[in-house]
């Protein structure tokens, strides 16, 4: 039956593999958008509306694509016109991620496994918001009766982290960590980069904004941060020497907004500074690339960002991050890094281009990152997990993130899990693996959790 | 057994959903290449041969891959010779969906069910022209026994639609609208654009150009045009002054062939203005792009275009793409658009892009094409679903269309309606979508039938 | 069970076509990179570790990947060590072709048939050695326990043949044939190129090196060449003339290194030249590319090149290709042609660009290279056939190459032939396509050997 205990696992492989190694494990939540600061005040939540489409723009897009009105999604009309919209929009959403995330996440939190349909619409409207009044279904709450170990938030470095503060002085069990995302530093052309600057201190040169980074990157490791993160169209090589760089950069500070070329001499200057201090203290450096972001000018000017018309861009060349790799990797000061590309046609070249620079004693120094925004649902993971099975080594992933805002995004974790156990499974039905229990205990085990506490050092 | 009532239909679920639901359906053939005049005037055909090899330069391709030397496929050996080495051709094309085709063309119109090989071509020869000397196989009683509702054939603006004109006034039941093709009016770079010119009246500025245009398009829809078909490279988007535009249209009528930019500009000026008069009739544009045509000059000189010889592009660029549907989408000017893209690996970034312009009330605004040319075949179709489904909204999308020049290809319709049950019915099947009946009858009629009636409002 | 005779065969469709039309044919080996000095010497092997981790650079980016330290790779630690820690990254390799062809070459000549793990290294350490001891275990014993019929080695025109010659007058039974691959000659943009020319002869000029190039050509083609070779990072296509060329070479004798475009106008000039060469001895081309070569200085400065940090590049434009191919085709000088790209994201365009080009009496006269190096895997077949299938001629493919550096790798030709007996008996269980045993046969056969055979005129 749709959603039962073998939902997604397809053979008695996937689903004794699924039940004995993968689906008791902690989740760490390496890389999530979850805000400190709810999480410190333990946020409660009025309806299912604030807490499902409050912040989610993955279903403002496909409301949108039903063609709701832009009323319903991010205008006046109320909680309960709105949640209704949603339902009709994801009943029919057959084949998409947040049909099944949305069927997940009403069963594991609110119990609900009816069918997800208008008609049952004021069913579990009532049902959801009668749970979130139980003081049990607060922020913490939802995190604790998720299984969670460990969550690392993301955090510009300016950030004062107080909230970070507060949670490591509070009884709360679960480790909640800043991560270190500096892409408003990094972001040169930006029309608001000098209004950025300040909040970092008095930035005069360039030396002094590595200083200035190189200062609160010590704040955040002295609160745990072990993960840094870099988002980018591309990941850009184009060196130049430190007067250009300089000069490019005082005449920012004089408003002079950089050429494109000048802005990736820039960036490519700071990520290779960046990336050796992550070198140094073992940190993890995760690029984002791949993405074309507030394409509609129309939405972009009345929501702002994070407002569900980003895409998938093409702008990468792997010969440039092949080059910015080998830049570090040739000075021995390449950290362990994740690559995710938006754009799911260059997973193949992604791969390889990482096995080029793979190196003991860690395993899997260089990593895929987990099918990812766009790509995170079922073909989508499959896809991700059979190409670096086939060129990689899947056995040292380190797995799912949720990249999410929702409280109740873990269910994702559970979908990677079952996903996972299921096409391992199938190959171990399809004979193409030995039912050798120890090494695939070994290879779940690893990949849902082992080894990214490993990888990490959590 | 191979074409049987199940072919294609790989589990009960899918048996079911496509004899409820989409079998008996009528057809809406938005998209093709069928010639009015030859509907108005009843074609007849007196062998296989002048049907199924007369100008499809889709066979023609594949006898040249399996080495048939061109007299018996375009040259002067006769008809039957060349229907007996396209039957040895397409006899081992397995997973060609030319086999399929044919085999479901010669199972629906001829009544044949034996295996498509050279020891059968002699009795498949009679066969099918002894069938085809009947009346009733004429072009319309080809079309009327394929259950077909709408025809939208493919125009030029200077056609006088006199055979469209003709058909409106005879008594054949089949609604056959025209389209507007208006490439050759924005081919300013082909040698040929100033003999094309005059045919759209006096043209001496692009004020005239774009008043000419606009009185054809009124022409048109006057007969029922509800459509529109642009094909190109690649979307351009390169935005220029009105003098600028003018001043590349007044060298071109000079004689002076406008460089790459500047045909991009001019095309650019020209896309965004039909776009804005697309959308004030609530018409639908569709962008047809990534092809490469007329490769080989050796093929080309001899036979002129549409003879075999092009292949996929990958010139696109979806940033290009994105600004373009973003200029009209700002000034609220962005009509319904169907985008196609010729390469598959661009799926994905499509069917976001067109994600971040959906907006209500159409449901799906903005539409992936069906799997097209040389992706339309089974695999190419379920990655078109699959992807759809995944980062868009399916149960929105308008589904097939055949872009032939063949009066049989309805056999098309049906292998698509096959394949999207087969996709629908497995997830069913492998519960990862409910038996909820009524969600499914919703899904099924609307991609096959009745999403794309209201959609171009026929 | 694993790796029993049924291995890959998932329907019993597959495994009657395997067994009876696949398996027993002899190999045809059409491109590899065997020594034809170690075949003529027939090298012997004291430890597994020699055969297997020698050169095979495959295996090193796996064991990196994995986290193995550079000494245990290519470094001092002594074989024993080596293999064990290869055993223990390879056991959970999960999904990767190392994994399935580590464990059919132990099945197949080695008759191990237990679980591939650390806990069983010692034994299949000790049975490897001992097997590899005994006389039919040389180079030549494990070519004709594999049932090879012709090999085509990889050489550069100044190689002076001397052991293929050797080879010649040798009673060795198979077939071992030199293949031309002028990559050197055509490298013109290396630091070396200076040091290369005059292994050709005196060259002073383009003529003469065009001279020296056929020169040596002929002397291939008289020991029985019947194939050439040429690696790049994409087909360039950049037209000069003569004296621009001539220029270009001129100034790289004084040690000026040309431009980007230069380095591409010489090479289009040359692959022109050679192309019309090969046509006019019905010789087949291999065009390879897509390929990053050496991308992580740290490990070639240490290893130099092949030493597993290659990867896939994104460099082909397919318009560029076109027009190469075209500009022999307009001349009727298109030799055969083999375009195997690494990127598997072209894998669309570029069977769809060959298609454009084909032209009998040759069945396939432009073929889509067997998926290859890191493609070279299940699903990489799998998609390979399928697009050849869906977008060309499939039955006329010339099938699988080994590409390696191994006498173990003919289990390679094996998998292949398993990984397309059940694409194709999946295909007719399925009823895709009928159960025509004569038709099936001929498809099968063909592409595992009777179409190499012709395609090559071995």
């Amino acid at each position: 039956m749709f959603l039962d205990e073998n939902f997604l696992l397809s053979t008695a492989s996937a689903q004794r593999l699924y039940r004995n190694y993968a689906q008791h494990l902690p989740i760490i939540d390496y890389h999530c958008h979850l805000s400190a600061q709810e999480i410190a005040e333990d946020k409660r939540f009025e309806t299912i509306t604030q807490l499902w489409l409050g912040g989610d723009h993955y279903k403002w897009r496909l409301m949108r694509s039903y063609g709701v009105e832009e009323r319903c999604i991010t205008g006046d009309a109320d909680d309960k016109e709105k949640f209704f919209k949603w339902v009709e929009t994801v009943s029919t959403a057959i084949g998409n991620p947040l049909y099944h995330w949305s069927c997940l996440e009403l069963k594991n939190y609110f119990g609900y496994e009816g069918v997800l349909c208008p008609e049952n619409a004021q069913e579990i409207w009532a049902l959801c918001n009668r749970t979130l009044a139980q003081p049990a279904f607060s922020a913490r709450g939802l995190i604790e009766r998720s299984g969670v170990e460990v969550i690392c938030t993301t955090d510009d470095p300016a950030d004062s982290l107080e909230w970070h503060q507060k949670l490591r002085q509070s009884a709360f069990k679960v480790k909640v960590l800043p991560s270190f995302r500096p892409d408003k530093a990094l972001g040169i052309e930006k029309e608001d980069y000098l209004e950025y600057l300040p909040r970092l201190g008095n930035i005069q040169s360039v030396a002094d904004l590595k200083k200035a980074l190189e200062c609160r990157l010590e704040a955040f490791v002295a609160l745990g941060c072990r993960v840094s993160d870099h988002g980018m169209a591309a990941v850009p090589f184009a060196p130049a020497t430190q007067a250009e760089i300089e000069q490019i950069f005082q005449k920012r500070l004089q408003g002079v907004i950089p050429s494109a070329l000048e802005q990736q001499q820039f960036q490519t200057e700071l990520l290779l500074f960046l990336g050796k201090l992550y070198a140094q203290r073992d940190m993890v450096m995760q690029l984002h690339f791949g993405v074309m972001r507030d394409v509609s000018e129309r939405i972009y000017r009345a929501l702002g960002p994070d407002a569900g018309v980003d895409a998938i861009g093409d702008q990468i060349r792997v010969s440039a991050l092949a080059a910015f790799l080998n830049a570090l990797d040739k000075e021995n000061a390449l950290p362990k890094t994740i690559l995710y590309s938006l754009n799911p046609r260059d997973n193949a070249a992604l791969v390889c281009v990482m096995g080029a620079f793979q190196a003991g004693p860690a395993k899997g120094k260089l990593q895929h990152g987990s099918a990812w925004w766009f790509n995170d649902h079922e073909s989508g993971m499959r896809e991700q997990l059979t190409t670096l099975a086939a060129e990689g080594h899947l056995a040292s992933f380190i797995g799912m993130l949720t990249d999410s805002r929702s409280f109740l995004s873990y269910a994702r974790h559970e979908y990677f899990r079952r996903i996972l156990c299921d096409c391992i499974g199938t190959w171990v039905e399809e004979e193409k693996f030995p039912q050798a229990e120890a090494l695939l205990r070994q290879i779940i085990e690893g990949i849902c959790y082992k080894n990214a506490k490993i990888y990490f050092n959590f």
